[in-house]
């Protein structure tokens, strides 16, 4: 089975959380007319009996094809996977639900200028990264117990994307 | 008075706020090995009655020698500054106290690779940039009144940064 990467928007990615970008939003002048603030970009949920956490992942390039072979999901808050570079990258996911949906399971391919915010109970594949090493920050919630469940998938998904050429 | 900018270290941060960074750290393995993860870069104090919030700020580049006439401090929440692109940013701060103390402004420039988080009562100059427009992440506390009050200075301090050439 393989899984095509879908252009990633705000429409086509709304039952799983924010894409974090600009493109489409007029922003609000501030700093004497020196800066545009685009607010409230996610909704961050980082509360819930935790705390909000900052990180930098530095991920190696995903190789292409790539099996999707596991899905996993956080219960008590949001996580934004936010590129410090300006390529794409996939995101693998699946609505919320007791297991995920393995025939309704979504691939996106971000623009290169794009982030994305991950709602509580959201399936997803861990990041992955295309072409080079990179880096993002991640801000997600911390909390006492390990708040991340895993699926195993019964079949894999094979996932091809490569640069356009 | 000419106020000039200092490499930025999380030793000479200390009493300002995190840098955000990974130089220095080791990060702990996750994502089966294809990631090395830095965790925790930044104490963020979003709670306090108020909510996390997530914005980017694009802004223009600031003139250089550039006029510091006034500062800013947010009491209630924690601020942080992540460059969406890897060009170094000056960073004009004031430790906490009632007024700055104009004697003790400092300037930090950082080194492409940095971000900071400032700490909740951080007198600071609103975002700066250079050479070019860029893209800023910033991560900070949302609330039902405005957390911002503002100091302006008796004498402006001339901040002067060129890329080096």
């Amino acid at each position: 089975m393989r899984l095509r990467a879908e252009p990633l928007s705000r429409a086509a990615f709304e039952a799983f959380g924010d894409v974090i970008e600009t493109s489409g939003l007029s922003g609000e002048s501030i700093n004497r007319g020196s800066t545009q603030k685009f607010a409230d970009l996610a909704r961050l949920e980082l509360g819930n009996g935790g705390r909000a956490a900052l990180h930098i992942f530095k991920s190696e390039a995903a190789p292409m094809p790539f099996r999707i072979e596991s899905l996993e999901r956080h219960m008590l808050g949001s996580q934004a996977f936010i590129p410090l570079h300006d390529r794409p990258f996939p995101v693998v996911v699946a609505a919320p639900g007791d297991e995920p949906d393995a025939g309704r399971i979504r691939a996106f391919i971000t623009n290169g200028c794009q982030g994305v915010n991950l709602r509580p109970g959201t399936w997803h594949h861990y990041l992955l990264c295309l072409g080079q090493p990179s880096d993002f920050l991640v801000i997600d919630r911390e909390g006492e117990q390990v708040d991340c469940e895993t699926w195993e998938l019964a079949e894999p998904l094979i996932l091809d994307y490569g640069p356009t050429p």
